[in-house]
């Protein structure tokens, strides 16, 4: 496997290197240089969805993309769903919902179902750790994890890391905070092993019951005091407060929460003054974050990452079936 | 703003006139002439869906089209799908029952999030009056209203006018009752406002319990007795009654209403010997209309109804992208 | 009608014959040549599907495909819509869930709607017996049974004979057990009728509770001792053991009706030593079938069931859409 050509401009790969990955499962097995290349190949993306009309590009005419989502996700399927549709794919949703899953099948059997109707490239977003690992154990095609459990989501992480790049330029020195229930969220997982690979100083901000065990051996520092987390902060990104958490046995209420860890303008001042504030959506406004701060023209870059995540998946699908195209991994 | 060219054969447009909106909204703020003009830009899909095959247009190729139903309906869903899709358009369908909506999330929020996805077009159904506007307001792309609240229902009354003009041949003079849960209804209220605009006597035909009390601002005449409604009228459009409207909060019985305001043969034989029969369906056969009216060969209108639902979609998503594609209004 | 031309070498057909069905309805109307010629077209996708990329295919460019599925069936409406997609149609789905039904609209007035909206061919899952028929006659386009009620599933049949087909090399003199509860069995109804009228010599094997009394009608010899079924057949069809029938009524309990009914190694020793194991899935592994035989390499064909489906309903889409495409019966 390549390591990085620092003195290849756009992509830190020399002409002759490919993504050597099959699958998107997660952040923990790719090397800094191939973050950066997807990162670049999404560039490519963020220009073309933003031209007047005429978005579409026809590289993935002719292949099947299956989302199976076997856990409801509006944005994430719908971002997926338009990535796909913009490269040209044929896409079909697999909802859970009316999942022969349902009707007791394995998630085995679905894999190889899927696979049988001959899909080019698997999306998948499953309520279980590992599941999505156990389909793509079973499918010739490319996998894409869109979120797995408490385990990773990895194009959160990416479309996050685009966003801070084109608003701060780099990661080398950035202080990332990333604040709330730390514990039960695959985006701060698969974000503190991506930002820490980048070279940001990442730092994990939680109460003492959300916060894992295993934050250092992802890169980051661990912090209970939310003020303490955010001094001299570059990047506040706050994570949802799952519904689920909101009823007593992590928190004792939502507005208990809110005046511990919620990000008012008195916290975001403990930051830098251009601190950027980021969240992964849907937001619960009054809870971990006020409308202020999420609406707030200059600081908040959440629209922007809603954004950057169509492109990051439209290159993420380009990326992961050029071997099946017979392209080779650059541009 | 111009006003009707009378000179000009097709659209009453001269060459320089564009269509002077970027969303459809409402009824009640477009003039005669932009009613006119929607109507004979559907009459050219009309002919294109009744080709034998090749329905197929690619004039919003590249565009993303998304269908944010917040409130179910599956014939209004369904035809705006195949409009988008016959165009050529990338369309997705946001489902509210899996919508991060039920997470909380604003409506705004989510308005924000389709635009910032690099939506060209979108098109919302929502429970409440005024959540379309709403929305409209925070995005850049044209924003169509499939039915908010009680307010209006637009594309219906677009497709009722057409509907008309092609049986009837035109609006001045024409006797319309709207009959049924007149209160209710947005597509009472749409077709109120466009049909008075175009000329023709309207009538809106409704027991005391469901008689709005605006009609009149509408440019309707209200009618509580339904045979004094029916008089030589040319047009009877029934209204559906809604299920939960039928458990006695607003009328006594399904069989009572069907009694005081069912349409029957005997009722229609005081209507126009020619009267045509409209429903926007799905209909409560026996309860607002009975079988043999709905089905009768040359007065029921409710199938062309559908039919030229389609083709007024297809001519609403063409006109309103045009600004974005550089085309200009005219055909 | 024309009868086969065994002269032809393909499709049994001379040069001037056509498919002579609009719909696709039920196994039991086709002629053995004409349930072969759907088998020969499907080889075509077979090979299509297997290329690396570019499955696409635009025949249908143009067309309108609806799936209305009135009872839910992930893998079906997934295998149709890719078929469709592949194909180029624009392919719709109408969901039951959320369909007009639900508001009490007759079945009629649904076929009628989907009608009037051009569609151009139907797809239609029905819980009720009969309830697609009545749909076709209602409609002027092509309409494909994908399953209703007890009665037939002619696409499943044609791709399990597909299947057989592949790996038998013919029907002539096969041993073929259908196996489990073929009372409310649609695939066994159609698959009995299929597989006799190409020559094969069907079985059905169930419990007494479970057995029709016109299996023999169907062309098949009922057994109700599975061992005795089993004897040397050279394939062996299991079915799927409805959860609704798990529950007393018609099986004391799914652990008894594996005892009796499953598909053991032990049992399958019965069967000749190369004798093909196939399932229409999803599977309840160790009620009706075990795991080992599930996943044999070599005798079970399940994986291959699936991927036959969209190659048989590719062809059937194909052959029921030239006469409106002008296209003649023949590739």
């Amino acid at each position: 496997m390549p390591e990085p050509h620092p003195a290849h401009s756009l992509t830190g790969l020399t002409g002759r290197d490919n993504f050597p990955h099959r699958d998107l499962l997660s952040i923990s097995v790719l090397k800094p240089w191939e973050i950066r290349f997807l990162l670049d190949e999404a560039e490519h993306w963020v220009a073309v969805n933003r031209a007047a009309s005429r978005k579409h590009d026809d590289r993935l005419a002719g292949l099947t993309q299956i989302n199976a989502f076997f856990e409801n996700s509006t944005r994430t399927l719908l971002s997926f769903e338009i990535a796909g549709k913009r490269l040209g794919a044929d896409v079909v949703n697999m909802h859970a919902a009316t999942s022969s899953v349902k009707k007791g099948e394995t998630l085995i059997d679905t894999a190889v179902t899927l696979n049988a109707m001959r899909a080019d490239v698997i999306v998948i977003r499953h309520g279980s750790s590992g599941a999505v690992r156990l389909i793509a154990d079973k499918v010739d095609c490319p996998v894409l994890n869109a979120g797995d459990g408490w385990h990773e989501h990895p194009t959160q992480a990416l479309l996050d890391a685009l966003t801070i790049r084109r608003r701060k330029g780099g990661f080398e020195g950035l202080v990332v905070a990333i604040c709330g229930d730390v514990l039960h969220s695959r985006v701060a997982r698969s974000n503190m092993l991506c930002l820490a690979a980048l070279g940001a100083q990442v730092r994990a901000v939680a109460p003492p019951t959300l916060m894992p065990e295993c934050v250092e051996a992802m890169g980051a520092t661990p912090f209970t005091d939310f003020n303490a987390g955010l001094d001299g902060a570059d990047v506040v990104m706050m994570l949802r407060l799952q519904n689920e958490r909101m009823d007593g046995a992590f928190i004792p209420s939502p507005r208990e929460y809110h005046m511990l860890y919620g990000l008012t303008p008195e916290r975001l001042a403990r930051a830098k003054p251009d601190a950027l504030v980021m969240h992964p959506g849907p937001m619960n406004r009054g809870v971990e974050i006020t409308s202020g701060i999420a609406d707030h023209p200059e600081r908040s870059a959440i629209t922007e990452q809603v954004e950057m995540g169509v492109a990051v998946r439209m290159a993420c699908l380009d990326v992961l079936t050029r071997s099946a195209r017979k392209v080779e991994g650059w541009a």
